[in-house]
């Protein structure tokens, strides 16, 4: 498996399979170059900006029957799968509310930010997913509250990478804490210290990242459905657009209002 | 209930019960007064430092029908109580190793350490009571190591009162933390953060204390056997004997040969 | 100090201070009652359930040259000081989010809520309190989302009494975890297991109810300002009545539209 | 590299390095033979079970110009190794107490056993050399209690894979917890439960086999010391058999005393 931006008819003649891991906006011309060579791909998220450009994505690769698989790595992170293990039996009962807490160390270039489409598109998007998965239930409604509190562009906490989550129901809450590179304590004359959490992604979510990629590979060999979708893919750009939409105005936004 | 060096002859001369929390020295006179006039007594641990003596004072208070309850507060924190929890009903099977840790943030006064018996018999007595009361079992042999780190009295946490204990029995594990003044956590840019323990035994033992105390008063007012007796003040002490011949001559020592 | 409805010129002629305990809608009149009586006035939150009546009482006495103290004691909870610690002197920078989980065990009896003002007048109104204690400013907008999830009057944690509260600043985060009965950890062949959560106000909040009484003491005694005045009574049922505004309607109310 | 019972002058004509992972007792004539071919040799722990034979081994290694490392992978592991920074800068001054918690998740194969030299050797070996590498010293005595528990041969922890350690030094203490598969904490109408510990060696230490298979290559590479020498080897071995003298003997047993 290769990534790139390639001419992919010549550089993968016989290739089953494409990952696609260049800018969001690169996607709808690659994504559709590889459906007329290959039967299946997986594209890292977001699969484009627009819901309009998704839909027509998938239309295109569902009649070529490609099959496709959007890079949401996180439903494959051993604490998320964790929780998923303990709200499917129903051993929290119904769920009722799901708390994630999702907050970078520090924000992304500005070039990157000026086409990612937004922290709701291209940061908070992995957690609009984890809530579809988790609750196992689609989004109705979005309330959002931004400010610009660190400069212009930014999503920033001091101590690391931030990623938590709870989800309370009826019958008990599961949640998880942040994992560390080590457990150490250590105890001074001053107080109790130990590690920060892991930092960043790549630290964070190594063993979701081979997980989901070994998930592309077995649903490719074993011809089974691809566990993230195409769908998956439009409807968490729907919400990072609701969400948008409510910071912007200021009030909660139905999904049914985003086109 | 009154506490100190008095003439109880004079000053209590319709008390129920004393408790006397005066120096080691001065508990076989006190004791053997407070014989002739009451019919409870509540000491202050170690009843007395010879094993002879003490011997005679639990001979003398059973033969005048006074009951003596010894403070080991330790049984009634809330603590090790849960861990008696376990422990009794058999949810750790078998216990095979008792494990714990008692270190003073900073050792006594030097006139206090001359008087006290030495660190076997003045503060691990504590955890020598407490291993018989949770092992429900008696000492057969002891193995102490001792030097002289800090300073020719000393024992000292940089960290504060470190009160930990565990119990790993054939069926599983409990353990206990130590207890600290609030739950926070913060995190800046260098870790994580939290709280010392609690510091120093007034406040880690308050709530033992006022149970040791509720359940003096209560065995007294209902007339009923005491829940820690002159022969556990008895056999702390030989432990602790124990472990001072171990520390001096390196070898473990069987109780059976101190008298 | 005593606590009931009382005729308060028979029962209390000598009394300096009253802490009045009773049920809401009773507090006006007493209040109006002891203030011709006495200097000092304690008494339980909400002080009333409109603004309206509020404001009336709190010119009434300020009038009268009393002082009055509401009963917002989760201000004297040593997780919450320890907060508040972090908070003033910048350790955690600028605050920038305040998340507050705050879940009772069980609903209160079906008559208590009939009288007591809703979820955000008897219980939240706490939280609406320590959010301005803690940030040092006042709200100015409320959007809240209300369901009836368990049955029609209801706020209930199947795990206990959760009462936790996380502050992120631009230099850090502080975090309170809850409260346990006591600190064991037990593993057997299942997984690692600890105690639930302390259960319920009257065991989590003990110290603080302690403190608070004490702060009132001291003010008095001292002739210093009480430490929970009369507008914080106020602004506290002001930002209830816009959560109780904002549920209703589905839209961030604006503290300035109450009145 | 390849691992196995071989002819190495046929099997690896070109082998700038060799890795013996095979059983103890073929450890002796592999590695001679292998000092003939190679330069480098990465040997699993223990060397051989006989003092005698490790030296004999040493020393013909040494003069054939030979770099032996042994397999304590432990010094590689992630806590570990923070502990060790820790202490080596003085972070928690004088070390003065270490304590090693080892327990298996259930015994190894009887025929394991019978060749093994029994769980001095074959398992707490390596938390003989940790303490040698996190105290920068050498073991002066040994004193070990031991009894048959569970089975004739066993060593059994119903919860798993514990594998926690501290130290305590004059300025403070270091600890490391379990490692643990995830971070979920769930709570219900029971209690709080989190995961096991990570269960069993290859799961809790495959981060310290990359490392230390690392460490040896870079070493060979680069020209370098092997991190972990056959003196190591040596030493944790001794260790081992003072300790079964001990455990039999009933009495500290001084390193000198072991040939």
């Amino acid at each position: 498996m290769r990534c790139g931006i390639r001419n992919l008819a010549e550089d993968l003649p016989d290739a089953d399979a494409v990952a696609v891991c260049t800018p969001t906006n690169t996607h709808a011309q690659i994504l559709l170059d590889a459906a007329a060579r290959v039967k299946h791909i997986f594209c890292e998220k977001p699969v484009e900006l627009s819901l309009e450009r998704i839909a027509t994505i998938n239309a295109a690769l569902e009649k070529a029957g490609v099959s496709l698989m959007v890079g949401f790595n996180r439903r494959f992170d051993p604490n998320f799968l964790k929780v998923h293990e303990f709200i499917k039996p129903g051993k929290i009962g119904a769920p009722h509310v799901l708390r994630i807490t999702s907050r970078d160390p520090a924000p992304p270039p500005e070039h990157y930010i000026r086409a990612s489409g937004g922290i709701f598109l291209d940061m908070t998007i992995h957690d609009f997913d984890l809530a579809r998965y988790l609750m196992g239930n689609e989004v109705l409604e979005v309330y959002t509250k931004a400010h610009v509190l660190v400069d212009p562009a930014s999503r920033k906490a001091a101590y690391g990478y931030d990623q938590r989550l709870e989800v309370f129901g009826s019958k008990g809450m599961v949640t998880v804490k942040n994992n560390t590179p080590d457990n150490h304590v250590y105890l001074d004359s001053v107080g109790t210290h130990s590690s920060w959490p892991l930092n960043f992604f790549m630290e964070r979510y190594t063993e979701s990242y081979l997980r989901e990629m070994q998930g592309f590979v077995d649903s490719v060999r074993e011809n089974n459905p691809v566990p993230v979708t195409g769908n998956d893919g439009l409807m968490a750009v729907a919400i990072g657009l609701a969400a948008r939409k409510s910071a912007k105005e200021n009030r909660p936004v139905r999904l049914s209002e985003i086109h």
